[in-house]
């Protein structure tokens, strides 16, 4: 096991903008072990008044789309044009990659992962969907008070991990391709009207025409949209990461929807509700992982859920029936 | 209290069709004492062989676009034209009906309440979501039970209840004005996305070509989603209560839904999807109930929760703290 530091070494490293503390704080809050779970609890509540102070992005898209590629001509964008410090995390709960490879992302996003003024860190490996989200979460957290003002979380568009990155997000952003069609069935139905923005990615080129056709559809479909609680309609625009085009577009569009929703309140309101439904949920998780890590439930689950599936016994009865067990 | 019976003789009258046992067990069902939930219990599991025969509905829409009008005109039209004995529920928790009340409803739906094919049961008074969730799933088994062959679950289209309806329910419509404007905003971000089938109501008199542009917009905006996963592409049509139009046009629809899905095996999919997510769904909530019912969780939480949305705690403290006091 790696070395251990004191609560207070983390939250001085951190707060001071040392990377590698800060890796190391992520390393705890990733770690499956009670002792590092505790010692990562203590560090999050200490650095707590530092955070909060970044404008977090959600963007997702399905492969092929050019995500990485967006994320890292966006995320040079916003350190060279906006003078942004940025971090990037990946919710990907699917990722194969072995254990503290980061490489997998270096090689990803070349010119960012040597930016000073970028840190990026990868889906940790081996963990649920639940256990991804709750590590992200923290490491917003932690991010955030390491000085780092846009936080970018990255996941791809073909689960539920979209819900869980946009209920921890400010700015949800969707990132399609022109005229795609089987593309398309990739995104799962409602991640659209999630979308405080979708970009059309490849502008380039012969390119260019269909991109922008494809904007005029999706502008026309988003208007038969009800308008979300921020008050904000959503934008569609077109970007290139090879022609470095839109991307201007896009962070002016992000400015507008933060300067709307902290006039409106609804900023405020959103983060608080988060925070609120993000301690509710691992209430639930907490009560959901003790049960099904019973015993008599772990035994006996599997042949009460065949007769449920089967429409043998109800779904209630075997509830009653599990539930009685510990 | 009213009085009890044995489980055989609520099995033996609702198997025979007796409406007025079928009603009493929906008021076990419905009950909140232990002594009825288990009574209810026994009796649902002996039923349940008999169960799960019939075309489960789903119907939304927002107030003022006829939703009373169009499920009694459909129903008149599913029991004379098809030959169907139905049954009619609603999940409407926000319901200020007063306890037992079917005279709300009654009223509303005039005629298809004094057919004898017919059978209408409001949403019971004084209880949550998840309460009328949990009563009204097993009330979809009692009447199948006691030989209903389609069973209409209707919901008021502004909140979460479209999400528990969805998910206990084989096909979803929606109910929509045309060129409605701002009653369209009423209707909840990610609803139209639920909807196997739009229909336009109030395509009568000067309505009529109002209706049929709103039928094209739909059409296209529709055509952008995503394809389900149950390959079926949803439709839109319109249809009048007044002049009984469109009726039989909905009615094939949900026909060609049940050929399509039955036939690539969606259908049975679904439903045992279903019914294991009940039983998830029910572990969940006992798990909840048992835990926020905790006398010092009750006490803790207001102070707790109010440090979390102000972000003077973090939830994943927060929610250690709590779950420790049990």
């Amino acid at each position: 096991m790696a070395k251990r530091f004191s609560p207070d070494q983390y939250v001085s490293g951190i707060l001071a903008g040392d990377r590698v503390m800060l890796s190391r704080a992520i390393t705890l809050v990733e770690s499956k072990l009670p002792t590092d779970q505790d010692l990562a609890q203590t560090v999050i509540d200490k650095v707590l008044p530092h955070s909060g102070n970044s404008v977090r992005i959600g963007i997702t898209g399905v492969p092929g789309v050019g995500k990485s590629t967006f994320i890292e001509t966006f995320g040079n964008y916003l350190i060279q044009e906006q003078g942004k410090k940025l971090a990037v995390l990946a919710i990907d709960p699917t990722s194969q990659r072995s254990g503290g490879s980061i490489l997998g992302d270096k090689t990803r996003m070349e010119s960012l992962s040597i930016n000073q003024q970028a840190y990026i860190r990868p889906s940790p490996a081996g963990k649920s969907l639940g256990g991804v989200t709750r590590s992200t979460r923290e490491t917003i957290i932690l991010c955030e008070a390491a000085g780092f003002d846009a936080v970018i979380v990255e996941t791809v568009g073909v689960g539920q991990s979209e819900t869980a990155v946009h209920a921890m997000v400010d700015f949800f952003l969707l990132l399609m391709l022109a005229g795609a069609g089987d593309e398309l069935q990739g995104i799962k139905r409602g991640i659209m009207e999630m979308a405080d923005a979708i970009a059309i990615t490849k502008a380039d080129g012969s390119n260019i025409s269909k991109a922008k056709s494809a904007r005029a559809e999706y502008q026309n479909a988003i208007h038969l949209y009800p308008l979300a609680a921020s008050g904000w309609s959503p934008k569609v625009s077109v970007c290139s990461a090879i022609a470095q085009t839109g991307l201007d577009t896009i962070w002016q569009t992000i400015t507008d929807y933060l300067i709307l929703t902290q006039k409106n309140g609804y900023f405020d309101k959103k983060r608080r509700d988060q925070n609120l439904q993000w301690m509710y949920e691992t209430i639930r998780q907490g009560l959901e992982d003790n049960f099904y890590s019973h015993q008599q439930v772990k035994d006996q689950l599997p042949a009460i859920a065949e007769q449920v599936k089967l429409g043998q016994k109800s779904a209630f009865a075997a509830a009653a029936e599990l539930l009685r067990l510990v």
